[in-house]
């Protein structure tokens, strides 16, 4: 264990860059123990660990232990309480696998990381087998996005892809495009029993689904709504559709 | 209409202590277009509008219009954005009718106003009748809870109550209490048909519901979850939830 005690640590400065999206080639940073624990249970790739002085015993038996003061971990962190623990993990390195069998969430221009994370802890929850997220779609390193997944991204594997092109290789393996819009040429989620194999996609908050990928998608679906809201936040309106579908 | 110029306009002044809670006695703010457009729609009390010089002629027709830089209009914010327009609105006076029959959403100490607001919209979506929220539930009129609702609390009833107290009410008048619970004890939501009048619980974000509240509910139920995540977002179980039962 090496103890930390100045602000200009060079290897500080070179961490903090980490909170910032465009110095997050190979790793990121979680923070928290709920994280943590969860990143040791999925044997994630911790490279450092920032902890203070009080909870080090916690992990004085693991490689790479820095023990920095409240302040000097505060300065890694966006939130005002990290929780005595901040890790550097590797960026997980999932193999896309060559039969696409399953059950799939697609996320296509989904803006909000707090909406991104959750998103991915339902799937997670509801047993889903990966995360397709399109280029535009919010950086699941994001420390928003972080909390808000809760760990799923250590359960299941999440690709940054280009969502037309992967729709139609899922729709090759014989994997049932279902779509959700609010637009009129769709149907009501109850009618639809889901295929053994199925991706659900969700669009932007704001314009929802693109053009191209309604008119691709094998079945177009909304929610039926009675009341008086003209619509659903996204992540609850996935929530609906996918434990409906299990 | 009246052009305020002096960031020490005491309108202004007194107008900025609503985004405090201690403060909203009365009134609260809402900003945004869309909102303003649903507080017209919803015929609720609008008292004051603060508007910028280019958009001041939408409004003019309206009594008690003040037109304010963008800079001071900021200042009555707490986002950075707030769209051209920010209204005055008083408290609406909601009737607590006697008859209680119909759906209802019950909050038992949901702490974040994002979470508050999107179970509101929700339930507003579902064509829920009203929502009970107990004393140490976020507060309704805070910035981040009215952007969640997205206009649901012009559309149905919200009554802060002593929750406890109310179930039974509800259950007087013929009400099912279906409480939420990741504990054992509890069915599967997926085996439950709700009855005409019900009114769904949903706990805090870490505790879940009291013990007072699972002993006096008639049915507790849980989401069965075949994945990995060890829970959901509350706002995503209680849109499957609301979903699921109408």
């Amino acid at each position: 264990m090496t103890i930390i005690t100045s602000k200009s640590n060079s290897l500080l400065k070179k961490t903090k860059k980490l909170l910032r999206k465009k110095y997050r080639k190979h790793s990121y940073l979680i923070e928290g123990w709920h994280l943590f624990e969860e990143a040791q249970r999925s044997h994630a790739a911790i490279l450092r660990i920032f902890v203070t002085e009080d909870l080090a015993s916690k992990v004085k038996q693991l490689p790479n232990v820095f023990i920095v003061k409240e302040e000097l971990l505060k300065d890694l962190s966006e939130s005002k309480t990290p929780q005595g623990i901040i890790a550097e993990i590797a960026f997980p390195k999932w193999e896309m696998e060559l039969a696409l069998k399953g059950r799939f969430l697609v996320l296509e221009d989904v803006q909000d990381p707090g909406n991104v994370g959750t998103m991915i802890r339902t799937a997670d929850a509801a047993g889903f087998d990966a995360v397709f997220i399109s280029e535009k779609t919010a950086d699941i390193y994001n420390q928003k996005t972080l909390r808000s997944m809760q760990g799923s991204h250590f359960h299941l594997p999440i690709y940054r892809v280009s969502v037309l092109n992967t729709i139609k290789d899922l729709q090759d393996s014989g994997v049932q495009i279902i779509a959700t819009t609010l637009a009129k040429n769709s149907v009501n989620y109850k009618t639809i029993t889901a295929p053994e194999s199925f991706a659900l996609v969700m669009g932007n908050e704001g314009q929802g689904i693109s053009l191209e990928m309604a008119q691709a998608a094998d079945v177009l679906a909304h929610i039926g709504m009675p009341g008086k809201a003209e619509s659903l936040n996204v992540a609850v309106a996935a929530g609906i559709f996918l434990f409906s579908f299990i």
